[in-house]
């Protein structure tokens, strides 16, 4: 090869002023900038929304993917659909319907984790000022997501139930807002679960005022106690776009999430899938509807369950232990995460700081989950990752770092 | 789980109404949909980018699958960096050192496949009515991805030799162009190769006119006859970025593909990725970057040359025995593809029919490959997924069918 270029090649135009306007909004996630920094193994994270490693399931992958390649090796590594694997789709379908959701193959799309699901809703139903109803906190994932398409964040406050429905209709009079976007079950990073009352009034809030709903239910299967309730796409099924994940039962790793959408919503989002990234890895649905066809899912989420609970027990326990007064916390039926309050005042993003190089611990700001900054005396702590008593010493370690805050 | 909803849930918002303005430019790809019906086992079909499943290292993928469950499945399981995973990155700066790229790893952004690159390349530069330059025809994936984004497409004719860069320089003065995209090696959908004479003036009309070079080579390492041609980017760095992937080389159905590009602009897409999927598959990179490792990719990429280059000189041949006069088609040097052109008038979105249900053969009409529709006289013929006496047999088919389209 020959390089006879008559310029010296160290040309290079002016890539800021080449940027999209969406791109402005771009910016990287402070979760995932921090993952990077408690990757030293003295630091105990309760930041990340990591699942138990040991727990997962890597004999089945192993045998999974073997048969795979064994049997079906030529159509696993071939282009495939985009909507999804015919036989993972039917799985779904079906598990969809024990769960209440009259979901058939047509109503399902494969993505690349619920991120991705989050993604082709900005892009097909955001305009630059679109208006979306969130949580106040919400999933840092979905501001980052709808971000990128220019949305207009109008939140609602949540309390120990989740969101406030009854200040919904006010907003929904007042605002032209497209959709409300709602986590029911085990809120991240709230860990609050709506009752069913506030589902209802939210189907109807959104049918009287002609919006939409996208319910985002990566947890929903993690339940510790008590019973499932209703999801909102049972009680709203023409109206609401269901999303869920492979990502908290069986592996993050894989990235495998699907959406539950009436019919023409799905090929809507099929088609900007398509522009997306074609399809999502057949090799990966083939071996995750292997696992889930032999039956493995259900004793495997029943086995996160106890695990988690305990985990979840131990956090609530060390909290009353080591937290001061004036503090306060959830106490999720489920899922990874709890929402911890320090008082008024107390900055959770100077206490980060101080506590990972002090005390060796960290957790996530509460302003992450805020689309205006909001929510600084607060702090999402993942209870899923760490061990129960890693759990217990990071508690301690965290508890130590706000009282030193507190005295000074 | 009771429902108790006090309307009955059949309401749905007008879904219409919701509709981004950009969705309204979202369409099926011809390609897809054409997929499905020659799925049909008597079709001889020309009409995907398909490698030749026979081929597929499925025992490389079996053993790489277990080495990593086996010794890291805790990592391969989990979340992971959204830039990629780090030994892949290193591998592949590497290999584009050998190919004489100046990639360090900061440089390179894992995607899901380069469909994926291409998306994200859209989020982040294309505002609506941002001009963007393509040959004519081009890459239909690429018309789809950048469509959504609602870019202006203005193309530049090809030739045998590819994109007629003679003719850009009046295009840079008239318009505002952003960016200038161009597939130099095996075209798809022409099967042409840019000789070093036009790379070179296309780097030195993009510094002149300062917009940045999109260099999309899916096929490079598929070269049959002759000598590698410098990359864009070799001559152009600062101002190139680079797409590859390993769906021509190891599996489409993995969805892996890469992105080189100046440290700023990589950092740019990475943000724009964590909001579109966090990240591509930790399982996935680790089981390709095994393979990698174990040095199998390049034996492996060897003997595709050589199967794919028996299934194109086959193509030609029976194109010289069965097209009647007045067709011609390119002569590629490598890749999956060919362009064949059919006499003025005739219609190979009305030929494809007939070919389908008279012939059973099919192949992908040329307007596929014009933002504006047009190319109706001409085709794009895959040899490289089927075998070579299928590829007779079809050509021979396809033959047939367009002699009795002319005596019509």
């Amino acid at each position: 090869m020959v390089n006879t270029c008559r310029y010296d090649g160290q040309y290079t135009c002016d890539w800021d002023q080449m940027l999209a306007q969406r791109a402005e909004r771009m910016k990287s996630s402070i979760i995932r900038e921090l993952l990077k920094v408690t990757l030293q193994p003295d630091v105990i994270s309760f930041a990340g929304g990591l699942p138990a490693p040991e727990f997962f399931p890597i004999r089945e992958f192993r045998e999974a993917c073997d048969y795979v390649l064994q049997t079906e090796g030529e159509k696993a590594l071939q282009y495939g659909p985009t909507e999804g694997y015919p036989p993972l789709k039917e799985f779904l379908a079906e598990k969809m319907q024990k769960y209440g959701v009259p979901a058939e193959p047509p109503n399902i799309l494969l993505t690349n984790g619920s991120q991705q699901a989050l993604d082709l809703i900005g892009k097909v139903f955001i305009d630059p000022g679109t208006v979306v109803v969130t949580g106040r906190p919400t999933y840092l994932g979905a501001i980052q997501a709808w971000n990128a398409y220019e949305a207009r964040f109008v939140t609602v406050p949540l309390d120990d139930d989740g969101m406030q429905v009854d200040l919904l209709e006010e907003i929904l009079k007042r605002e032209p807002v497209r959709f409300i976007y709602v986590l029911p079950n085990f809120h991240n990073p709230a860990g609050t679960t709506l009752p069913l009352e506030r589902r209802i009034r939210l189907a109807e809030l959104a049918a009287e005022h002609g919006v939409f709903i996208v319910e985002d239910d990566p947890y929903g299967e993690l339940r510790f106690e008590g019973e499932d309730i209703t999801p909102i796409v049972v009680l709203h099924k023409e109206n609401t776009i269901y999303l869920s994940t492979f990502s908290k039962t069986l592996s993050p790793g894989v990235r495998l999430g699907w959406i539950v959408a009436p019919e023409r919503v799905t090929a809507k989002l099929v088609q900007a899938k398509q522009g997306a990234d074609l399809h999502t890895s057949t090799f990966i649905q083939m071996v995750v509807n292997d696992i889930c066809q032999r039956g493995l899912l259900r004793p495997h989420v029943h086995k996160l369950r106890q695990v988690y609970r305990e985990r979840r027990d131990v956090m609530l326990a060390a909290l009353e232990e080591h937290f001061p007064p004036g503090t306060s916390w959830t106490r999720p039926q489920g899922g990874l995460f709890l929402w911890a309050r320090l008082p008024e005042g107390c900055d959770s993003e100077h206490l980060l700081r101080v506590a990972v190089e002090e005390e060796k611990v960290a957790f996530v700001p509460g302003s992450a989950f805020y689309p205006d900054g909001d929510g600084r005396n607060a702090m999402r702590l993942n209870f899923s990752n760490a061990q129960p008593d890693v759990i217990s010493e990071g508690i301690a370690r965290l508890g130590r770092a706000i009282k030193r805050e507190l005295a000074k």
